[in-house]
């Protein structure tokens, strides 16, 4: 499991709930979008994100998602979940998810969210915060600066 | 299902949603509690709580909820479910629910809510106000008064 | 609204929960694969897909999905969602949706959802199936042979 | 914590999902119910429910379930929960459950469920099984035999 998620910084688990299997028997889908949204949210907190909110003003809004799904998660298991960024842009960032799972070993699915960079008070996009872009470089271990 | 739902004066219609169904083929209880949360805040509306509480500070805090359940709910249908008053005490009231299938005509569940009367700036409970308790005789068409 | 959802042949409606509104005060954005899937499983019904998963083994998976956000959907109010063919490919089918809020006649969102044909028994994709392809041009009121 | 819990045989962790807090800023209360079912499938799980189930055709039905919310429960933290058999009756029996912030030590709600022994083949309720009150008793490591 290490070695599918040593690209991801940020790793957070979730065991998974029986009720969260559908009439097939295994996880629906839409709860993979939870989980990957735990997994953002964890990345957030560890750039400051939410100090950064609080002090500018500027925050993301989830622009666009997806999840590719490889393996059905089945109860008992836990979904151990990586985030990391793959590219930040001139007002936007792409997050990239793996969802791991423990029992199997496996990838479940790989998943994406586009965060635009807002300025609540303008209403209208921003370019992404250079803060924010240094404390990704620190974090990822990498700069994304020729990305655009 | 007017019959079933005659004594309730705020209904309001839930579709089932085809994955809120749980392995064993049916509605999971997890969502009933959903269902009637909608009937409930559709119940607040229905005697201005909302306006209440911003103008007082005072508000209900949901301190307990049961359900008890009768027929198993099986996409696709709508789930018909009714809120009324079946009590109000010192500093709370509570909320009766009624739970329909619309396909079957039969009752799904009957569940339960205990709302206090709660002033956040004091952060403790208070009587239950009396404007509401007058716009919820006015919505049920009877008195609570002698029921303490 | 029937201007925004005239080009999907299937359209199902979704009221909203309160719960589902998560701290940002609008519904958080797992719930929006919730109501295409409710638009997916509707148009599967209207092509007699579960019939012919009965009838031959041959059934689709879901391989991925992915949801564009455009405005904001807040309690209460309806999604409308419409589901309609995009593509059929060789061993899949891509269906397109889109999310309408009622209240604002605007598109809340625009997403798809990539479909596998896949047999069951043999545990392995199989060719899209003609017998559907049939049902989706009569519901579509077009053909889609052209696109591969 | 170990305090809080010790009269429960079976305990599960669950971390929160930040989606799962509503606009209150707490969990929602419908997700409690989703905390106990995890901690009741670990108890069947201890008692070998499922493949006694298997073997008789005789399960349980939740015919009821209810909770007292004690303090909110915010994100991020894990919810704990204790699950044990609070009775024994002819054809039921009542599974009480507590569930405690780990972050802040404390009982964020206590929670029962009545599960009815039910003969699926036959549609009818049953006594409860023996073999099961017996794994109860040594899992409890007490008897419920005067209850009733």
């Amino acid at each position: 499991m290490e070695d599918l998620l040593k690209e991801f910084p940020i790793v957070v688990e979730q065991p998974l709930n029986w009720g969260d299997m559908d009439m097939h028997g295994h996880i629906n889908n839409v709860w993979f979008f939870r989980y990957i949204e735990n997994a953002r949210i964890a990345y957030y907190e560890a750039i400051g994100k939410y100090e950064h909110e609080q002090a500018s003003g500027t925050s993301f809004v989830l622009a666009s998602t997806s999840c590719t799904f490889k393996s059905a998660l089945v109860y008992p298991d836990v979904a151990v979940v990586g985030a990391r960024i793959d590219e930040i842009l001139t007002d936007r960032a792409v997050m990239g998810y793996r969802v791991v799972s423990r029992e199997h070993n496996r990838i479940a699915a790989e998943a994406q969210a586009t965060l635009v960079s807002f300025d609540y008070a303008k209403g209208e996009k921003v370019i992404f915060p250079e803060i924010l872009t240094q404390r990704i470089h620190a974090l990822e271990g990498k700069s994304y600066r020729s990305k655009e």
